[in-house]
């Protein structure tokens, strides 16, 4: 792309008023404190708990070059039972070489994130395998939704990533998709860049595109351009796969988002106490793992901890009890000083519904309010994370606009308490027309693109129709008014190249999904 | 009904289980620390500008007798403009006669309510227009739907309150509705008593249907058997109507609940740092009050304060700058010791869909993050408040539900924490069946009634369809599941014949509505 060009983009861009962009792109600070539900002896019972976990039951390392560097950190390595007992202090001293706060870069670097302490980011959603929207039904997802979903996410200026598997691109062999992800992610967005940490393969190729677009010498630096989520197989276990993409990934200097994900009753005791701390356990090995493969490299812990329906045995999202686990997740968090990641949309309804929409905010209120500094999954979840809906990642993008507001400094100062305004219209006057109110009508306040205000009769007249009806509009709006950001053209054909490349190479190579 | 009559119903009432008694009745209290937005230095300036309304704009107090007790005490009264302004030291001494807590008796004493500190109760909708269910278009309300919603009221125990004007009764006149009211409020559920506070006759009619029910001696007690709502008409104005029903109560000893209801940009400057410091002012003035015509009579701080959607001029519910004004609210309640009021559903939206949804979480997480010990509005809103919905109500009694269990202390011991369990799992099991799991899987989890988890397949073949269908369903059965909770026969007779005494008194006499 010419130089010319990308100015005539760029100056286009500033005058679209695309519904996503009805707030500036912007970092968010919780600058309220934590929520916090464990008092010092609870917190202290989790820990010791979570530290007995470790010593003497252990967590399974199922790869042999994990057992290797666990042996030689002096760690008790049981090579049969793939089994590695931590000894407390061992642990506690790689967790505290994980950075407490560290810049996460994007490729316009005005993206770039903080990730620690009270700055929270917004993820869209990941490992989903099925899309739907109201005018085609449920169905696999495929590369055009990839892109789709993308572009909306590069549109939505409450987004602060590109996201990783966004959904399951079922047109493309299974051994190219995370290069076909990548490129897409790397080419229609400019947002901090994931993807999935899944095995030796797949990461490297991660960090090869990353070498690409931020330059060769990323991995001298702390500060990552890439990064990805690590689930650990509970209960106490770091399949091959995972450990491969913790390998890759921390050797790189790539962010690792440690997550276990537990299902009390099923992958751990049906006792919140008890998932909580095992979950803790899991943890702090995962990042004790990274910070043994190389100090200092960034890492998140992450909590995904809620119940299963005792009466259908499946997974429970947007519950009391995940909400508890949320806050406890990151009050432990912050007792090991490393930042903190949960989700945003967890919900088991089947349409963009009440449900939906209510279960989402008993998963997003409290990960905000617990200094999630990474909210995954925070649009577009239906059906426990089996599908996206293209209406539910509108819905939920209104909403993170509305925490972007939420979380901004209100100013309190002679001017916006404006007494002199309150004395002038005085008892039982009305304050649409003054000078104080005219002057700030069009930026006070936040400006829904999705939630409807009209009065009844209006309401009827104007035929708009429910939220869903209205995002299944907004979301077609914002597809056209979608604008590629520009990329330098050398580096796109270089990705283009490698992945050309690569495809040749994994033909017929059989890769984790 | 025989005694012998009654315990039959008792007892049959104890094998119910009906969706909405999914939980027990439960007092609930929030043992996080409170959300606080305001640093001192902020809470400080908007104490000052309070102060400043108070004693350089003055308050609007349009009744004689009022304005006789504020110059009897001392204040700087302007009869021709009917306004008080009130130094800070008179005020700030009243307001400290206030009890910081106090209990609510119910009629059913294993009903009463604690006000205050971190106790947070649930309130049904109130001051509703119209009402509509999925089965009939939306219409004016009337008296037989005044009874349905009593008695979901009942039959809900994550509910605590009766409510006062659930529904307009269109179908009775103007002159009788608080009577009817307040008799199928006091003998279709046995839960806190409200009535509207609305002038003289309607409140004194009030104080006299309570002490029938708790007795003449309930005025001398400052425990109360009775409240209701005051609404400052801001700005800065308390007028003839919301007077006399704050001085019936306060002089009966009964509850108000103080709330300046105020749209930033039409009742008070745009800013919501002058809303804030306005509702401060006007809720200190209408407590200050209560407590000169009573000392220590019981009262709340009421948090009402949102903005005006700028484009439409019409009220915006749900909103980040609505979630800023509860938290601020409360941090200024807690100034001054006094229990705090704030609202759970509010939302813009014509149908009980996504919008309706997330907007009523956007009001109710802030308030019981903030200790808003009454939560007004908690079940049943649409349209700003305009209607009812019997399937919006069914949601969010899921939702209050929800709430109890989350508030609830998780217990974190060796027991929980089952560290044998995990040891005996070990890395890679599950936890279905153990004894651990099995002692505990009926009770363990909140369990719901109206959300659905089934996967996407059992689900369609279900035909549940979405949460407003399941809930119109609900409803339905928990009208039909419905007992009359006991009440003492000479009692309902008394109540009776009080209505009946008054509703020939009051035949053509003007009333507030």
């Amino acid at each position: 792309m010419s130089q010319t060009r990308r100015h005539t983009r760029t100056e286009r861009r500033s005058t679209v008023t695309s519904p996503l962009a009805n707030i500036p792109w912007q970092a968010i600070q919780n600058r309220m404190s934590p929520l916090s539900r464990l008092d010092a002896e609870s917190e202290e019972k989790i820990h010791e708990a979570s530290m007995r976990i470790l010593e003497e039951i252990g967590i399974a390392f199922m790869d042999d070059e994990a057992l290797d560097l666990w042996a030689w950190a002096g760690a008790k390595v049981d090579r049969a039972r793939q089994l590695v007992r931590l000894d407390r202090h061992l642990v506690l001293e790689l967790v505290a070489k994980a950075p407490q706060q560290f810049t996460w870069r994007a490729r316009n670097p005005a993206h770039n994130l903080t990730i620690g302490t009270n700055h929270i980011n917004f993820v869209p959603n990941g490992g989903v395998v099925f899309t739907q929207d109201m005018d085609r039904d449920r169905r696999p997802g495929e590369m055009q939704d990839y892109r789709n979903l993308l572009k909306l996410v590069q549109m939505c200026n409450a987004l602060h990533f590109t996201g990783e598997q966004l959904v399951v691109p079922h047109d493309i062999p299974v051994s190219f998709r995370h290069l076909q992800r990548s490129l897409a992610a790397l080419t229609l967005t400019n947002k901090a860049y994931m993807e999935a940490a899944h095995g030796r393969i797949i990461a490297g190729d991660a960090v090869q595109m990353a070498k690409i677009v931020f330059g060769e010498d990323i991995t001298q630096s702390h500060e990552p351009s890439l990064g990805g989520v690590i689930n650990a197989s509970s209960p106490l276990r770091y399949d091959e796969r995972m450990i491969g993409g913790m390998l890759t990934y921390a050797r790189a200097n790539q962010a690792l988002i440690i997550t276990p994900f537990i299902l009390a009753g099923a992958m751990s005791p049906i006792t919140m106490a008890a998932a909580v701390a095992q979950q803790n356990a899991e943890a702090l090995a995962g990042i004790a793992f990274t910070q043994l493969v190389r100090a200092g490299s960034p890492v998140v812990y992450g909590g995904f901890a809620t119940n299963i329906d005792m009466r259908s045995g499946s997974p429970a999202f947007g519950t009391p009890e995940g909400a508890w686990a949320t806050i406890a997740g990151g009050q432990m968090a912050r007792r090991y000083g490393v930042p903190y990641r949960n989700s945003g949309t967890l919900n088991n309804s089947n349409v963009p519904d009440a449900q939906a929409a209510y279960e989402t905010m008993w998963a997003i209120w409290p990960a905000v309010l617990s200094y999630a500094n990474v909210v995954m999954h925070a649009v577009g979840w239906l059906e426990g994370g089996l599908t996206v809906s293209y209406e539910k990642m509108i819905m939920d993008m209104e909403n993170l606009a509305m925490f972007q507001h939420f979380f901004q400094d209100v100013e309190i100062s002679d001017e916006t308490l404006a007494l002199d305004m309150i004395a002038e219209v005085g008892p039982g006057g009305h304050h649409f027309g003054t000078p104080h109110t005219q002057a700030r009508y069009r930026t006070e306040f936040y400006s829904p693109f999705l939630s409807d205000r009209q009065n009844h009769e209006n309401w009827v007249q104007s035929g708009v129709g429910d939220a869903a009806t209205r995002a299944n509009k907004v979301w077609k709006q914002v597809l056209k008014d979608y604008e590629q950001p520009p990329i330098d053209e050398a580096t796109r054909e270089e990705l283009e190249d490698f992945v050309a490349r690569r495809e040749k190479e994994l033909q017929g190579v059989e890769l984790y999904s």
